[in-house]
Parts: C-alpha cells; sequence; structure tokens
C-alpha cells in the first residue's frame, strides 16, 4: 500500500453544509461496499460533503465510478485496522490508519462526525485518545437502535459494550445522552427512559440501580424527560419506554441475544416454509407479507452504534454491512451532525450539576438504609 | 377457605414408581388448569403418581371429574401464596399455604420432586428455608431450557433469576449442575458448557468470568463434560453448546429479552398476514408451516424453571401456563425424578473437591496478574 499522501484540500465545514468523515477500510465487506453506500446516501442527501479515508489508490478510482468526486475528499492513509487487532497494539502503532485519519478529522474540526465499519474496540479507543470524554462524563457509551412498537419503530439502548460495567453515575450520564440522542437522532421531544433490572418493583436489584434509580427519577425534570422506572429484558422493544438505561455488559448480552432470537426464528420460518409443495405456494403467496416484516426489523436499517460521551460524535457501522447498511449509518451521522447533537450532548450532561442534593445525607446512604 | 385438613395418606415412593408433589394454587389460571395438565401428563405416564397440595374443598371435585383419583392424593391446605406476596412475608407467615407444604412433601422424602406455579421469589425462599442448599453450593440456581438449533430442541441455561450475583465458584457451580441436568434431563451424554460474556476471546469481560472461566475449564475432565469457553448472547440458541452459564441478573434479562424479541416477532408476523386479501390467502396456505413453526419455539414446551443446588428439586412451572404447559412442567420433574437427578447432582458438586489446586498461587491471583 501506498504511504505518500495525496495532500487534499478537505471541505469547509463552514460552508453551511454538514461535513462526514468516513472511513472506508477495515469493514469485513471492503471499501467498495463503503463508496456504493456512500453514493446511495449523498444521491438522497444533497447538503452533505464527504472526507473519505483510506487508500487513495483504490478509492478515487471507486469515487470516479460513482460520479461523487465533486462531493468526497479523498484523504489517504496507508494502513488498516484488522477485525483481529487488539485496540491496545491500534493506540500504539495506529497513527496512520484510515480509522486514526477518520476520527481526526472530527477532532481538528473539520468534519461533524466519524462513521467507520472497523474493529469496535480499536474505534472506541481511538476515539477516546483522539476526542477525549467530554466534561461530566466518566464512562463513554455505545448506543444501539431496537425494533420496536413505537411509532418511530426504534427504541434505544446504552450501553452495549463501550465498557463492562457502570456504576449509579454512568447510568444516570447513560439516562442523560439517552435522552439527547432521542430528541436529535429520533426527534422524540419528551423521550421515556427505562432502567433495565429483573423486575419492575423498586426493591428489585443490583444495590447501584436501586442508587441509579433515584438519580434518575430526579434528573428527569431538569433535564426534560420522563422517567418510567425500572423495565425488564421483555419491555426492550416495548412501546412503554424509548431509551433502556444499562451497563455495557448487561446491554451487549441482551443485543446479541435479541439478534440471535431472530435470527433462528427466521431461519425456522424459511425451513417451515421449504417443507412442503403446498408450504412453498404459500411462501410465494405471502412473499409481500414477508417481505413488509423483513422491512420493519431488517437489521441493517438500525445499523449504527453511536459513541457517546466524546467530544465529537462517532459512529460504528456494522462490519459486515451492506451498501443499505452503510448508507442508513451514513443517515444517521447526517442527523445528528445536524442537529448540533454533540454540543447539545455536552451541555445535557452539564447540567446535571444543578440537579438538587438529597435532603441531609447521600442517596447512596439513604437507599442502603432503606435496603436492610 | 377451610383450614381443617382431610388428614389424607400420601402414596409412597417405595412402591417404585416416582411420586410428585404439586402446589396446585398461586398460579394465574387456578386450580382447574393445574388439574387439567396433572391429568394429561398422569395419561402419558403409568408410572407416576402424585400428591397435590391445596383447598380440598376445591380440589377434590376437580380430581373426580378428570377420573384421577386413584392416582392423586389431595392434602388439604388453607392458605395461599399470592403473586404479589413478597418472599419475607411467605416465609414468616406461610406455614399453611400449599406452597410450603408442597415442598414439605419433598422435605419428608414422600415425593422426590415439587412443581408449583406460584410466585418465583417465594418459592425459592421456601425452598431454601424447608429443603437448604446441597453441600458445597453457595448460591442456588434456577435453569431454563431455551429453543436452539441443537438436535433435542433446546439448550439450557443457568442462572435466570435465582440470584442477582454469582462470584467465579458460583459459576463453576452452575457449570456442574448444568451438566448434571442436561445429561439427566435433556440425555445429553458429555454436555457442551459455555460462559456467557461479551467476546470469545480469553481477555474478555469481568474479571471473575476470567477466573471463572479456568476453573470451569479444569474442572471438564473431572466431570465429564466438554468446555466450550465463553459464549455471547448470539449463542443461546445456538448448536455451539448444550449449556449456558451466567449470573442471575444477565440471565434473567436474557431470558426476558429473547421472549421479547420472539413475541415482537410473531405479532409483526401476524400483522404483515392481516394487511391485505392476498396476504389472508397466504396467511390461510401458510397455516401448517406456521403452526410447525409455532410448535417447534412454542414456550409451553420449555415450561419449568429448575431450581438446582438444594436438597431436592423444584421445579417452578410458569405462573400463566395452560394445562399443556403444566403437563410439561409436570414431565420434565418426572424425568428429572426417575433419573435421581437430585443425589447425582449432589455427588457431581462433591466431586468439585477433587480439582488439583493450580501451581503457586491461587487462580484469582494468577488471572489478575495476568490481567494487569
Amino acid at each position: 500500500m501506498n504511504r505518500t499522501g495525496t495532500g487534499s484540500t478537505a471541505p469547509s465545514s463552514d460552508a453551511g453544509g454538514v461535513v462526514i468523515s468516513v472511513d472506508a477500510m477495515g469493514g469485513d465487506s471492503g471499501p467498495a461496499t463503503v463508496v456504493a453506500g456512500l453514493a446511495k446516501f449523498l444521491g438522497k442527501t444533497p447538503g452533505a460533503r464527504v472526507i473519505l479515508h483510506g487508500s487513495a489508490e483504490v478509492l478515487t478510482p471507486l469515487v470516479a465510478k460513482k460520479k461523487i468526486e465533486k462531493r468526497v475528499t479523498v484523504r489517504d492513509a496507508a494502513d488498516v485496522v484488522a477485525m483481529t487487532d487488539k485496540p491496545s497494539h491500534v493506540m500504539r502503532h495506529g497513527k496512520a490508519t484510515s480509522m486514526w485519519s477518520a476520527i481526526d478529522s472530527v477532532r481538528e474540526g473539520e468534519a461533524q462526525v466519524c462513521v467507520s465499519c472497523g474493529n469496535t474496540g480499536a474505534l472506541m479507543a481511538v476515539s477516546m485518545v483522539r476526542l477525549r470524554k467530554a466534561e461530566g462524563v466518566n464512562r463513554p457509551a455505545i448506543a444501539c437502535l431496537w425494533p420496536s412498537r413505537n411509532p418511530s419503530g426504534f427504541n434505544l439502548m446504552l450501553d452495549v459494550g463501550a465498557d463492562i460495567r457502570a456504576d449509579q453515575d454512568d447510568l444516570l450520564t447513560y439516562a442523560l445522552m439517552g435522552a439527547s440522542y432521542a430528541r436529535n437522532g429520533l426527534g422524540i421531544e419528551r423521550p421515556r427512559i427505562g432502567l433495565l433490572n429483573v423486575g419492575v418493583e423498586d426493591h428489585k436489584g443490583r444495590a447501584e440501580l436501586k442508587v441509579a434509580h433515584d438519580l434518575i427519577a430526579r434528573a428527569a425534570p431538569v433535564a426534560d424527560f420522563d422517567y418510567v422506572g425500572f423495565v425488564e429484558g421483555g419491555d426492550i422493544p416495548s412501546s412503554r419506554v424509548d431509551v433502556i438505561v444499562t451497563d455495557g455488559f448487561t446491554g451487549n448480552v441482551a443485543l446479541k441475544t435479541g439478534e440471535g432470537t431472530a435470527s433462528l426464528i427466521s431461519e425456522l420460518l424459511r425451513e417451515a416454509f421449504r417443507k412442503t409443495p403446498l408450504s412453498r405456494v404459500a411462501a410465494l403467496l405471502a412473499l409481500t407479507s414477508m417481505n413488509r416484516l423483513r422491512k420493519r426489523i431488517d437489521p441493517r436499517r438500525v445499523n449504527g452504534g453511536v459513541f457517546l460521551g466524546l467530544n465529537g460524535t462517532v459512529v460504528k457501522s456494522h462490519g459486515s454491512a451492506d451498501a443499505t447498511g452503510v448508507a442508513a449509518a451514513l443517515k444517521l451521522a447526517y442527523r445528528l451532525a445536524k442537529s448540533g447533537f454533540s454540543d447539545k450532548l455536552a451541555a445535557r450532561v452539564a447540567s446535571v450539576g444543578v440537579l438538587p442534593p438529597a435532603p441531609g445525607q447521600s442517596e447512596a446512604e439513604r437507599i442502603e438504609d432503606e435496603a436492610t
């Protein structure tokens, strides 16, 4: 691969439009898929421009072929982060990678948001180092969309794997960040927040959850969201709630369990339809219905895990996303950037400082007293 | 309700057959549903007899109507544990309840296994107090079945909610108990055990998981199971593994997330088929296929959470189970009792004592050293 940069000029973000920084390399489907998704997205979004990071030798002809060179600036980067690279390795040796370069475009302010299909752990590590945590945030989080019974068709869950633990203050921060995302990314004026637990009764769950329960309830009126209290796994796709708050371990297991269950059911459904000649006829007739359902729960439509709590927004597209999936992630990134999400989120988290202190003793002490 | 017992004679478990102690009260569907399920089960299982606990006034006519009085002994109990009763309340005031009475039949040795549709928390609390934890078990667990791609059609997961936490030793005990259940309840000679985590790589996850990872790997050859290592949420219904080990918080969230996802999909499927006249015709033709699928993932077929780690086996049937669900829980209880599961499990857990000690230092110290 070519290590000499082509030194191109970046589109200015002052021109009024949104500039998205895209890491073209490192996904399982290759840069051609990223460029195809890019063309799809740009065709529908006149206001957007893109800085595309990766091998110029590979990318320039792909961009030319799609006739999007006027809106895409290729930024040459010689190295690629592999899916198997350890985050610690990338942090030490990754300066020449397309991922690093893509994040630096946000750091330098020439783009408002970064999108990558690469290695999640490395992307989070590089984002942490280059963008730094936003003020008041101890643990950044990854938020994902979840097909749901709500009118928007989606619920939001965080953290789904940025960190394997979260204490009560982190959970409160997740609630604030999730509310901000739901407002700016999904257009929900007054999001309903739920805290994931093993039961909905107040006395259930681990100690830090009981403290977080109280903290979030007290933050709700200040931060313009509704707190619905504890929710259970079954509520994640429900219309009771818009945002589900949990630690990254539980959230990651829940996310993958939901995906695994959906894929088991669709596999068994295909099998059932293939079984007999009559069922094959039924399958043909049911095609439109099935496609309607598939569209509703299409994982490509919910593509895009958003890193929250950094000085800048990073959208992680699924490694194996096809052009439609990449376009969905770009659309989400565009929407967040256009709303000025990053600044609003920072302001929202800072607003926690104005929470009235619990009377007499600390919240943690009070809850622990009650539990005994 | 009638508080004077009818003082009946229990069927002897020495007669060679299996005796099941059934709590007829406290389920959402009422005692008539339990008796209907009982009749269904007894019709297919000639070797089984039952002690049925609850209001004799209510139960005796129900049993007579189903013509199963020769194989069912009604044991009068005046009180019922409500779904809303707190476990602590039931432990203090629950001696006259059908639940307490049903568990005491196992404690006294007149039945080998207990089945109840009642309040899970109360059932676990009373089971702990009356049956006591088996030697070597610190935290008992609830194991549930999960529709899977395996030939048996099921995987096993524990703990799904007996406790909200589990340390490395508990996770090892869960592995041993889960292997024993898979062998005796599902007939899997050499079960494959996986430990639930947020990634399959050895370095992923919380500290106690890394220690448990090593403990379970070392126990595998001693305890006759295969350890496949870390598994993710998406592997729960897979054919990579037979038994999934996790703490009760994560397990409970995963279980309810899986159920919630399945119910969302089937709801959307029904909607999709109802949309147009053509899709309604397709739905008719697809009826058999859909029923085939429904049967495969029917939650009633997987009904029965098994309490493991007590001196005696307790099966928790779903509170809203219908007759088919109750019959499935009874069948599972019968199978476990017939295999002498409870004694085998105790022997298996005791076998942990023979694990070779880690060379030089404790396992926890070694892993922590490696992590730093």
